[in-house]
């Protein structure tokens, strides 16, 4: 501790009256806006004080500068005491504090990025530290810079195990320049925190974990100023004892009023007796400015150097494509990371491995912080990142993923072994449900790529869109059926197989495709003329071209989808077309739990092989020419 | 360990027998299937033997008695080894264990219900402790009962939070009847595990989580005999150092072969080396049986008293409706179990705690474990479970939720808070996703109750659905609607207003069922007529009967829901449509990310309010007058 500065009485003081300031303003908004958390600000008052007064570097004037030592407010029921820390440095309003939660505020009810201070978004508990862990290893490996991370949890939070994940991973990668401060303050939402104030139990579980932890009074701003300058060789926890609902007498360390707004008139009192604490102080505060050093980064126009470098007819697993594609693109731009959840022997992201060690991380069987690491890397633009593992399991991460699109994220994730082909392995390996839960996120584009060129297309789109984007590769090997200069668009289907005069479309992808193209040439001995049609993303999908398709098909469609019925292609195609008279949809896809074989035996079982699909155009045809 | 009987040389010998046999099927079987994971196998061949012919006491005749010592194999692709223990048993024929993963086997690649002998599946890692937590709580607090509960964990998924999740419930809840056994065998798929051989590690994170930890040699008989006998005054975890491959020389403790199935000749020769250490011994091992105490149970036609006893024009929220029918069916059946995530004074499932406390789990901010310990509980019928919490954060417990299906569980899941009717709180509590997520689990029934009669029904029809029940409430009071004495089903909709003619039929639900109402009476002023449909579960979705209504309404429907357009209410009905000629849909739903604001305010601004409905139905009928 030779390098800490006691601060002196004037510092102290004013961090003190900054600590009220706080309090009474996260009441004042909370009040008016009728919502919020105002006990749970109270009690990281001092925490939040000390933070941006007296311990990060930043420039208040331009929050999202990449010099800026970062802030995750994991606990996001607390965002009015980080908008009001942002009146405090003058950058919010006391009108725009006053407003929030109005509908057209800036201000949220939890952290969202319309405020320019935020990075991600908060409210689902347990996600702020995985982020935070994405930020602090850019920070380390990949910028080399000297910002920091700062991340405050809630003790209610410490119960989700993403957090443990996030623990482990930081202590595994040595994040020395990321803090965590633990907001023990008893109460949860409708109990007290299962390890109510034994600070004593969340340190030994941070050190078991890997972490120096200290702990503090949570509102001596001494102690905080004290612990927050500890010097750093392994990832720091100050474990900061707390009251909920401190300066608030009727509600201090009380149950029954987690979320609970103050009456006016009760604020009007709390708020004078805490302005009546606020002792005249000649020191004003300001934060730091950062240290200068983040390297300027480019995201824009990652673009292959070459086309792909397959001949039609070759094979290759789409999954394996990935891979190659992944590093071949991660040569031209430094800025591009992979990682995965230790299956990438599975999903190839290997090949990028092997070929860039330095920008690939390892996340091991924790697919919720994966994900949220990934998203740590990709805020403030600083990374290109694709994250990949089994498609099933990214259904793990499916709140971390809700939440990236509510933060807005730019993210590629990658799942393999998509749908049956998962084989043998059984049903609880088998990503049947992935693209239903991936179109119901708002910002999602779905890849669905069917051979080696359509995949390495889809990495290097993916690379260029905004959002989040999935890619869903599959683990048999299949045709090349691409020229290495065919032009493929987000949004733009592929006809693979057609004639002048085609009786039916049939929609399908990965593994269908081929399935569907085996169908082609099978009927095709029987003078019975398909379509065959490649998405090539599911969403968008390209619902205009599939119409006019279908049209010249005589009104006939069949999806074939190696997925549940529930939410994926079929259902895209439905809500595409149902408007359209004398169209008939008929759907192939999984209808119940599958169960483990072998692909081709299982293709059969389920219905969704080439079998099927000549059975299902004969059928239709037939029916057709009855109807007549 | 005064109580520990040291076993004799004989034993030894004996169990040493049985792991040697337990390695030796293990690769035999998975060479024969050409898939599989010997070497995980491998690892925990003395564990195996131990567990299951020292340690735990059940009849070998009957895996499901309610009496029996409970086992999850957590790392579900040791499944070969499980297969050799019952084979072992006698309860499975050789045949049937080198016929695994065929199509027609009912020993697939990971555990599955198919196997009698397994309660739950397992596969996806760190799943298993939280389902071993809901039933050691089972057989602690609910059956009062003697069986034991042993779960077998591989090192790699330490790394999924999850498991942390379920360290903290075990030792919250003093479940000294849980044992936890840590296969330590440093490998993971395609890396080392983090922690590595570092047992010390895992040691100190048990100890720090409320565990009894126990370091010992896994492959040493003698040590794993002594300390799975140790006194239980809490969670016990036995860490077991091992080697990845023990017994198959080219693979002992190599990285590269997980997930590896030996070549026919290569375990031609392993197997023979490993009979060569079979040496002779006179005693042959027989389970233990266990103690005859647990209760028996019923869960079948579990019954409401009496009718729902609210009044037309009432208000209520459906919400509180789950909690006040929660509890009225609880006075009636004793294995009725509820459960939450520290939400219950949002769920209302207080109301049932406030009545019941001996038999609702507080689960605290951990919904993965929530839903592994609600299948837990459920395992072989001891409890009808009914586990609430927002609507928008199972989407954290996906994968368990996704497992739970493929376990065949019959499990109550309730999310409150759906859709925009969080308001202030804004997009990260809004559950907009959750019904398109819970459409995709294939064993899934979706109810989406309107007002507080037909969500006691809801509450009462789950409570004897098979398979996973999802029941959708909201947070705003709305008005009664039905009789006490309606009459409701699974897969049949209510029509809620209608007259002679009708000129367009609105499908919505919950609050948007209520906007519907609103728009009907303001368009009957209008001398409009539109005839409200309420589903009451949108999957099964009573699609017959929707497509007469919108038949009689000459074709035009439109769907409202407060819930994302993909995979919700407005899918399903463009599902069921698709193939009706001359049908014209119009879909009301939310399209972007929403924002924080009042309720009212993000209905009208997300276009699904009253307004909205009213122009709608204007629109349609004004662009098909044009048409005629």
């Amino acid at each position: 501790m030779e390098d800490y500065h006691k601060p002196d009485q004037q510092t102290v003081q004013a961090l003190r009256n900054i600590a009220n300031r706080l309090r009474i303003n996260s009441i004042k908004a909370t009040t008016a806006a009728g919502s919020g958390h105002p006990t749970s600000c109270c009690s990281v008052a001092e925490i939040m004080s000390v933070l941006f007064f007296n311990t990060m570097k930043f420039r208040p004037d331009d929050p999202k500068n990449p010099n800026n030592d970062r802030f995750i407010l994991s606990k996001g029921h607390a965002a009015p005491v980080l908008f009001s820390v942002w009146m405090e440095i003058g950058y919010l309003k006391e009108s725009e504090l006053m407003s929030m939660c109005q509908v057209d505020s800036m201000l949220e009810g939890h952290p969202t990025p319309k405020q320019q201070f935020v990075d991600v978004a908060t409210g689902s508990l347990g996600q702020g530290l995985g982020v935070a862990c994405g930020m602090a290893y850019t920070a380390k490996y990949f910028d080399k810079s000297s910002y920091r991370v700062y991340c405050l949890l809630g003790d209610g939070e410490m119960s989700e195990g993403a957090v443990w994940e996030a623990m482990a991973f930081a202590s595994y990668y040595q994040l020395d320049n990321l803090l965590a401060i633990l907001d023990v303050n008893r109460l949860g939402q409708s109990d007290p925190a299962p390890l109510q104030h034994h600070v004593e139990k969340y340190q030994r579980r941070c050190e078991a974990f890997g972490w120096h932890a200290i702990i503090v009074d949570g509102h001596s701003v001494e102690e905080l100023c004290k612990a927050l300058s500890q010097p750093r060789h392994q990832p720091i926890a100050i474990i900061a004892k707390t009251i909920k609902g401190k300066g608030i007498p009727v509600a201090e360390d009380k149950m029954g009023w987690h979320g609970k707004v103050l009456s006016k008139d009760i604020a009007e009192s709390v708020t004078r007796e805490l302005q009546s604490r606020i002792l005249s102080c000649s020191k004003r505060m300001y934060p730091a400015s950062p240290i200068e050093d983040a390297p300027p980064v480019s995201l824009r126009n990652v673009r292959m150097p070459s086309a792909p470098n397959y001949k039609p007819g070759e094979k290759i697993a789409t999954c394996k494509a990935y891979g190659v594609a992944l590093a071949k693109l991660g040569r031209y731009n430094e800025r591009l990371v992979a990682m995965d959840v230790d299956t990438k022997n599975f999903t190839f992201s290997e090949i990028f491995k092997n070929e860039h060690p330095n920008r690939f991380i390892e996340c091991f069987s924790a697919e919720q912080n994966m994900v949220s690491v990934a998203t740590g890397c990709a805020a403030r633009d600083r990374n290109i990142v694709f994250a990949s593992g089994l498609a099933t399991f990214f259904s793990r991460a499916y709140d971390q993923l809700r939440m990236a699109a509510i933060s807005e994220s730019n993210i590629i994730l990658c799942g393999s072994h998509c749908g049956l082909s998962a084989g043998e392995f059984g049903p609880a390996h088998m990503g049947l449900e992935d693209v239903a839960i991936f179109r119901a996120l708002q910002t999602s584009t779905i890849f669905y790529p069917s051979d080696g060129v359509s995949t390495e297309k889809a990495v290097e789109l993916a690379a260029n869109t905004k959002g989040l984007c999935y890619i869903r590769t599959i683990r048999p090997e299949t045709s090349i059926i691409y020229n290495s200069n065919e032009d493929l668009h987000v949004g733009q289907l592929k006809v693979v197989y057609q004639s002048k005069d085609d009786h039916v479309t049939v929609i399908a992808a990965g593994l269908t495709l081929h399935e569907a193209l085996a169908a082609a040439e099978q009927l095709k001995k029987e003078r019975i003329h398909i379509r065959v049609i490649d998405p090539f993303t599911v969403k968008p999908l390209d619902a205009k071209t599939i119409i006019d398709h279908v049209r010249a098909t005589r009104g006939r469609v069949i999806t074939v989808e190696d997925h549940y019925y529930e939410g994926g292609l079929g259902d895209a195609v439905c809500s595409a077309i149902v408007n359209e008279t004398s169209f008939t949809l008929q759907r192939l896809a999984v209808a119940h739990v599958p169960r483990s074989g072998k692909m081709s035996e299982l293709l059969k079982i389920y219905a969704i092989d080439r079998d099927s699909i000549t059975q299902t155009v004969r059928k239709m045809l037939s029916s057709s020419a009855n109807a007549k």
